[in-house]
Parts: structure tokens; sequence; C-alpha cells
């Protein structure tokens, strides 16, 4: 099937993605007077009198905003606020579907941090919670870090966590399967954006110790670093202050982690990497590296981005049980406790007997890896004091 | 029943009076590559080439955000925006319950008419329409005529302009009980805010001559007024050019419409009244005079806010049924023209051989009441060259 094509007619026909039901019935006087006035008095000053109550009075503990700003949507990049809803609509549906979060899209017509911050705090009443989504590096940095220190309910880029979780889950089987310990990987991450810095913090986390990242001009060192995000990653990064291009960083490299663009890795720059290779090609549509060339090329285990081949690594998996564990306990924060909780979570639900080369994640639709997910990010959010009931 | 009471217990059952559901599949590949990735880009690159698209493409075209900042929920006044929240949640399981509109609540953590004005344009491109609710006079005045002149999407100040139109209902068809006519009728106005003020424009519009503004000083004039959008009505209305108390007012009178506060009207006030007195008394919880009291008094039709009691004037008979019809047309405004269609649909859904004193409004709850409203205001906007479909 030509997804995009059958896609476009579909939403035409669809005409949205979602819908706002009542969870109420309102056909009679008196069921209005208790859903509306003059009832809801009575809900309005209790939470005059305390605000958390805002929590359990009304929605407020499941909804969530699936917030962009149109700067970096899918790996179509800057186009448009209005451009970006499908997408955002999209999550929303899979937010309810695999979390029962009631999420809402939310497009800003704005490139300005300040702007976009500003407006997000003041709407902050309204959610139990924020998912920032396909805003460009490096804004998205300060963005979510500023919301973060401002908002006491759970802020999360999903473009950034929720992507490093999953890759994450499948590196944690994919070592598994090659028999290789996470702490002795030596690893390669092209793209230094959003994603890919997100993706090397969190492998520091999970205990990797060698990891090099690459951009458009080759490895990345504090001479082509171009952000103070990727400044601080060439310092953390590279310990053997190597310098060069994509080949290079790959040559004897275990694994290759791409959320960058089409085909910039070739047959070649595989067959240099070390024996029981883990090659994910993350961009989408169109991959660093096609699934068929990287084993032609010796590839141990290859997952990509689509939908349509063994392995796909996508934050489907992610944010719909890291939010319905965050709402569960109210916690005031996505740490990374639970972000490696989830990543942890999700990689379990391929048991022992099952985990093959082409078989290292649960499938996206998969509902009890939503749950585990879910449950394993709410135990976590307990242990690190975060959880609020 | 203490509605209240049962209310508060209600809505900690409820945990929520809205929420928001797929309207797609996702439980498959297949399903979840059209609804997201990969085919999702598609539909995006579209509203790139042609932003238009955005209002057939995604939900964007029957979405609205009811929007406060908390500063005049109900009659409860500045409670702040979190506590606001269970009356906003309640309009939107109203807008979907009557007009199959899917409305989310927001609230706006700020007072600052500029700052307010700003996020809600940021937002535009997410909705097909704006309702802004419980917000304080006079901010309200110009945050709904700023974002009205910068928005081409329809944006309604609920408190205002329902108010007017379901009161401008009930007098048509009150007057017509009595005999009167409209353009004949001598109005007395108590509340000068944002509910007064805009009954007092509508029913000029409609074709009533005689209006007097009161407020708590009395009689409004040049000297009372206390704000700009007071000094204009002060020059619009009272013809006469009296002064005095609202007891002064309400002598002669034909109509009274209370929108202001608890048992500020006598029975002397009433008995002061012209013969076939018409008395709104529509202050929530309490009224100006109780509907027994205003009857004893001599008033021949009376009307209150309750729901306990016949007659009540409630804008639920309006917003429903006036943004499914703005929204169907994709109109660009919501205008006079389209209010006062409203206005007389909500009457005529009142036959000639059901009106009596005790039957001048549809009930709130009726379908063929927001249907009728829907048809007459989509009419309206096509007449009046705002509809865009």
């Amino acid at each position: 099937m030509n997804y995009r094509e059958e896609s476009l007619k579909k939403h035409a026909e669809w005409r949205g993605k979602i819908e706002v039901i009542p969870r109420v019935e309102v056909d009679t006087r008196e069921k209005l007077s208790l859903a509306y006035t003059p009832g809801v008095a009575e809900p309005c000053l209790a939470i005059q009198r305390d605000p958390e109550k805002s929590f359990t009075l009304t929605r407020r503990w499941n909804t969530v905003p699936v917030i962009t700003d149109g700067t970096a949507i899918l790996g179509l990049g800057d186009i448009g606020p209005e451009a970006g809803m499908p997408v955002m609509e999209g999550k929303c549906a899979l937010f309810k579907a695999f979390g029962n979060v009631d999420a809402i899209p939310l497009c800003i017509r704005s490139k300005d941090t300040d702007e976009i911050v500003r407006t997000i705090e003041l709407l902050a009443g309204s959610f139990g919670g924020i998912n920032l989504e396909d805003i460009s590096a490096p804004r998205c940095f300060e963005i979510e870090r500023r919301l973060k220190e401002d908002l006491d309910i759970p802020v999360f880029h999903d473009d950034q966590h929720g992507t490093a979780v999953v890759v994450s889950a499948a590196l944690l089987n994919a070592a598994r399967l090659v028999g290789k310990e996470i702490a002795a990987l030596s690893v390669v991450i092209n793209g230094a954006g959003a994603a890919g810095i997100s993706i090397a913090k969190f492998l520091l986390r999970l205990g990797v110790k060698e990891i090099v990242l690459c951009d458009r001009a080759g490895i990345l060192t504090d001479t082509t670093a171009m952000s103070d995000a990727q400044r601080e990653m060439a310092k953390i990064t590279n310990p053997r202050r190597i310098n060069g291009s994509l080949a290079d960083a790959m040559r004897g490299a275990d694994v290759f982690i791409g959320v960058s663009g089409p085909n910039c890795v070739t047959k070649d720059m595989v067959r240099s990497m070390a024996e029981g290779a883990i090659v994910f090609a993350c961009a989408n549509p169109v991959p660093e590296i096609s699934r068929e060339d990287a084993i032609g090329a010796g590839a141990a285990v290859v997952g990509t981005g689509s939908s349509e081949k063994p392995n796909q690594i996508n934050n489907v998996l992610v944010f719909p049980g890291l939010f319905r564990g965050a709402l569960d306990v109210r916690a005031s924060d996505i740490n990374y406790e639970m972000m490696i909780a989830a990543s942890r979570a999700i990689a379990s639900c391929v048991k022992e007997e099952e985990l093959t080369a082409d078989y290292i994640l649960p499938y996206a639709y998969d509902p009890k890896a939503h749950a585990a997910v879910a449950q394993a990010v709410a135990e976590a959010a307990r242990k690190t004091g975060v959880a609020r009931v």
C-alpha cells in the first residue's frame, strides 16, 4: 500500500482523528443542574479553597496537551503550526488508545522561546502533564528545561526522551541477543539534534561509556559543535577524543544509531563495524541505510522507523504508558529513573525465548507493552519521591 | 434535591465530565501507518501547501476551546482559573451533547488583557472558533474586540452575547403574550457589566427604543459610568435622560431584566411597573426577586435562571446551536445578524398554541431547539457573507 497517498484520502474522510465526548448525561433538567448550573458552583468553590482538588473534581488529572510550534514535524522540518496538526491529532488518538490518556492537540503560532514557554505556563492549570512535540533543536532544550523548572506537573519532550527510551529498549535486547554487555558497547549516534543528544545522555545513564556523536560535519567535537547543547555533548561523549567523518567513527563500533537523514550510511561503513554489529537506522521515511543493505553488509540486528519492517523503533511504545504511569501517581516530574524503568519494561516484554534478530521489541499496538510501561513508570515515580498519590 | 451538595459528590465520582476519544482504529500495523507515521506526512504537507486544508484534514473545523481566566465564574466572581474549570468542562459536555461541537476547557493563569489576547491568538490555528467564558468586565470587551479583529475564526463571549440572545428570545415571546410590540417596550436592565451591556446593545438592534441601564449606583448616566463601556452605554440608552435609583427606573416600565445580584428588587418595585409587566430575574443562584414574589406583585410573565422553575433563561439554549451553525458554514465571524437569527429561532420553537406565561422558552435539553438555532445561524451567516463553505 502507498501509505501516504491512502492516508491523505483517509484524513479527508475522517475529518479529524479524535473527538471530545461527554462523560455525563445532560438530557433532563436534573442532570443538567448537577453537571452545570446551579450544582457546579460547589466543585468550583471546593477548588478555590484547595486548587489541588482540580485533580479530583475535573478531568485535569488525565488531560495532556500535545503541543508543537510546527518547526520539526516528523522528518519534514519547519512546515508550520497548522501543518503539524495531523501528527498531533494522531498522537492524541494513540494516547487514548494505548494509555487511556485524554490528549488534546495544540499548535502555537510562534517560534519565540519565551513566548512558547509563557503560553504553556499560562495554560498549565488545565492539564495534568505536558507533552512537547516536534519542536526544533536547540530551542526545544531550553523550552523543556524552563517548563520543568517552573511547573509542578510532568513535562516531556517526546522527540528527545520518547526516542531515547525506545532506542534504549531496542539496544538492551539487541545487546542481549549478540551477547555483549551494555557497559562494554561502543556506540555511534548520527544526528546531534534533539533525539541524538537525548539518546546519548540516556545511554550514558544506562552505563554505556564509549559514545561518539556525529552530525553533518562528522564527529562532534569542541570545534564542530554548533550550540551550547552540542558543546556540552562534545565534552561528555567521545572519550578517546577522535576526529573525522561518520565513516571514521563507525569503524570498529558495536552499535550505529541513526536519527539523521536518508542514505548517509553505506554498506562499507557497516562492514567496517565490529562483529555482531547492531544498526538502528531510524530516519523517517527513508532510513540511513535500508534494512536489506545493512543485513547484506553483515549487521547482526537491524531496526528502522518503518512499520513495514521487523523491529520498528517507534516512540508509540513509550509515551502512552509513560504518561499513564505518571498521571496515575500524579507525578510532579518525569525523571530519568522513570524513563529508564520504561525502557527496561519495554525490553522485558520480549521474553528470552521469543528474542530473535527480527523481534527485539514488542509491537506498538500491543496493550501488554503499554500496561507494563505504565506500571514500571508509576513504581519508579514512587521510589524517587515524585509521586503525590 | 440540594443540587450543590449532590453535584460536589457527583463531580468526585465523575473525575471529569468530558473525555477525548479516537475516531480512528490504530490496533494493527496498517491502521497505525495510516493514522500516524508514515502516512500522516502527506496530510501534513497538504496543509503546509494550503493552510485552509487544516479545516478538512484535521478536527479543527469542529473544535472550540472554552476559555476563561477565572475572574467571573458563574455568580461566584474571581475564584481563579483552576476553580473555573468545572464550569468550562460542563459547557464542553453541553457543546457536544447539544451541538456536536468538540469543545475543550482551557483556563489561563493571567488577568492581563494583552497576555490573554496573545495566548489565544497563538493557539488559534488549533481551532475552528473561540468561546470566551466568565471573563470579568470591562476586560472582556477589549479581549473580545481585539480577538475578533485579529482572527478569522468566530470569537464569541458567551456571558455577553449568549445571555443577550436567550434573554431576547424570552422577551420576544413574553411581549407576544402580553400583546405589546417590541419597539414600544420600555425596558430596565439592572447590572451594567458584560451581560447587561450586551443585552442593552442587542435590544437596541432588535428595535427597542426605551432602555434604562442601572448598576449599583442606580441609573447609569454620564456621571455614574465607571468604564469606557459604561460611558458608551450611558450615551446610547436612557433617551429621556432620567436620574435616580433602580426603583425610579422601574416605575412604569414594561420590562425588568436583572443580571445583577440577589434580592435587589422589591414587590413594591414590581407593583410600580406598567400593566402586563415582564420580569426576568436572572441572577444566579438567588434571583433579584423570587418568581413567587414577582407574580404576587402582579408581574404577568416571570423568568429566572433557575432550572427548578418555569421559564429558565439559560444560555445553554444558545451556544451549542450557534457554534454548530457557524462551524457548519465555516463562518469567519459571529455577527449580530447571526445572533438575532438565533434569538428568533429559539423564540419560534414555542408554538403560538403552546405559549403561556409558564412556557415562553423551549427546554434547554430540547434537541429541536438547538437544531433550529444551528440552521438559522448558518443561513444568517450565508446571507451576511461571512460563510466560507
